[in-house]
């Protein structure tokens, strides 16, 4: 795991000059052949509470300086994994609620946004609800972070929030879509083969360290074993009305009959129990936002209707069909024609 | 597993007195201390054609003489097992394309009902599909039969079949429904663990040999691993309205959507596509006669009516809200301002 870093990360507990990132970048090939060394220094500087950035955790992976905007649920999910892997991890949100967790996570909380920006994280990652991000957004101080920022969102939709950032966050800012398409419940272990998608919105192509800093933060998932997907917003959105809303409307619906375990219970009927469990721990807000915040969820929905009725509609078709049988034909079924009694019974009442 | 019978089979090569059975019930101690004697017997006995019942398979089950009625998927799925385990399988069907499937399985076939009758089968398992099962067992030349022989169905609804059983069979013969739930699709590799439901309908209590029987058919299932669910028909029916008519309808409506697997499948829609799979897998015909034949399905279709109907209005309602929202209050989200500008426009075109 030596060589996780795209690019060889250094102690940089000295003072560097302005070029000496392009200049490492040169000298590549010598520091290759010399890797055991690096990896040495490495372990070293990560001991030292010095340096802002490029330092390589246990595991070999580039120690980054995380903020996270929203505090919730998800951001806490998020924050727990990134401070195992050894990253520097602060946050924001409105409410102080959530000092106590911070703290017991080892995340560095802050109530005020300006402080947390003014602590210049390299990566902020936006975890804040589909509802409520276009607010955040707007408000956000966005000019006390460095200019230099790589500005992350983690949400369910992405055209949605795609658009948003290319419109409010500053120019100078790159910024990367993603969606980690797992939660607290299905990502409650590990995150081996959990799909991870990404889209690299705006990308200062010019600047090797923004490359290597989105890389950096892209690794993070990697290393816990996800599944990396490369795919336009638009292209997500597609494919998650016809997947993800399905699921969750599925979820939704039948956690509204409120069905239980019984003995009988068949592999199938606990597969829908154990989406009803997971789809209905995440919040209404979520769904709604799923629905919402995607041009496509509608037509899914549409759709979703005109199958089950399809499907009412062949069973009734059917059970005319044996009507007529029994009405015009012979054969019918002994227990059909006792209701057809009955039923005839009840009319000449 | 020397153990496995109920009451120790021994071999029955010689002729034995009309009451050796009872004589063997009451000799039940003394044989006991001498179990691993019995056992031997069993065994050599195995190699011998002769006997018609109570001799063990190598596993130290009681070899029974079954025969299936109706080869379909489900029959041929069931005789695979029953032939695994030792047991002495033939069948019979309207057909004869099934002639070659059941050769393949070393299954006796006989086209013709009345030699399949002959036979004698010891137990006869209804394997029909539920909607043609009224008719072949009107039909059904039980007199042929011996008249003790345990009659067997396994249908996937329990109310009808034990009804019209009750009503159709000779009374002679002992009646156990059954409702292994599981099929070649979930039931492919082990059983273990799967929930096999039955109710001793008709058992003649008097006859310990017929207790024995039944026991040693259903010791079957156990063998295999399956979880033994001892229950009533009409308790079956509930539950199963609410859990596998559910599934199966979930199943059939979004096989009707035509879904597709997609680069971002979460582990939730995969547990959905592998439901679409296994359900409609299964015919139609299985489908509709968990409809037709459960009297607790319509209710349960309405249910989920209400459901998916309930959960739109959630949607729709709070979409209401952020629109109300929008023209009485303030702070709504620019992307909202913008639909609401736009159809404005549109409307006013």
């Amino acid at each position: 795991m030596g060589s996780a870093c795209a690019v060889p990360c250094v102690a940089l507990d000295a003072a560097q000059t302005f070029d000496s990132e392009s200049k490492r970048e040169s000298d590549k090939e010598k520091k290759n052949a010399n890797k055991s060394k690096a990896g040495e220094e490495a372990t070293t500087s990560f001991a030292s509470p010095a340096g802002e950035r490029g330092r390589e955790t246990e595991d070999g992976l580039c120690r980054l300086k995380i903020g996270i905007v929203g505090f919730g649920t998800f951001g806490q999910f998020l924050a727990k994994r990134f401070v195992s892997q050894g990253h520097a991890v602060l946050a924001t949100s409105r409410s102080d609620k959530y000092l106590p967790v911070a703290e017991e996570l080892g995340v560095e909380y802050f109530s005020n946004v300006d402080d947390f920006c003014e602590e210049h994280p390299e990566v902020v990652v936006l975890c804040t609800s589909i509802l409520s991000t276009e607010r955040v957004v707007q408000k956000f101080p966005f000019l006390r972070l460095k200019r230099n920022t790589l500005l992350v969102d983690v949400l369910s939709v992405k055209e949605f929030p795609k658009k948003l950032l290319l419109r409010e966050v500053p120019e100078e800012f790159d910024i990367l879509c993603t969606h980690p398409m797992f939660g607290p419940d299905s990502g409650k272990g590990s995150w081996e083969g959990l799909p991870m998608m990404f889209d690299k919105v705006r990308m200062d192509s010019e600047n090797k360290k923004n490359e290597e800093r989105c890389h950096n933060f892209l690794k993070i998932f990697e290393h816990e074993g996800c599944r990396m997907i490369p795919m336009s917003c638009e292209e997500h959105d597609r494919q998650a009305a016809s997947t993800q809303f399905i699921t969750h409307t599925v979820g939704r619906m039948l956690g509204d009959m409120a069905l239980e375990s019984t003995q009988i219970n068949t592999k199938g009927y606990e597969s829908l129990l154990t989406l009803i469990e997971n789809t209905c721990n995440d919040s209404f807000e979520l769904y709604y936002g799923l629905f919402m915040y995607n041009q496509n969820a509608t037509e899914t929905l549409e759709a979703m209707e005109r199958s089950f009725d399809r499907t009412k509609k062949r069973l009734f078709d059917q059970l005319h069909e044996v009507l007529r049988e029994q009405i015009f034909g012979e054969g019918q079924p002994a227990h059909i024609r006792e209701q057809q009694q009955s039923a005839g019974r009840k009319l000449n009442k």
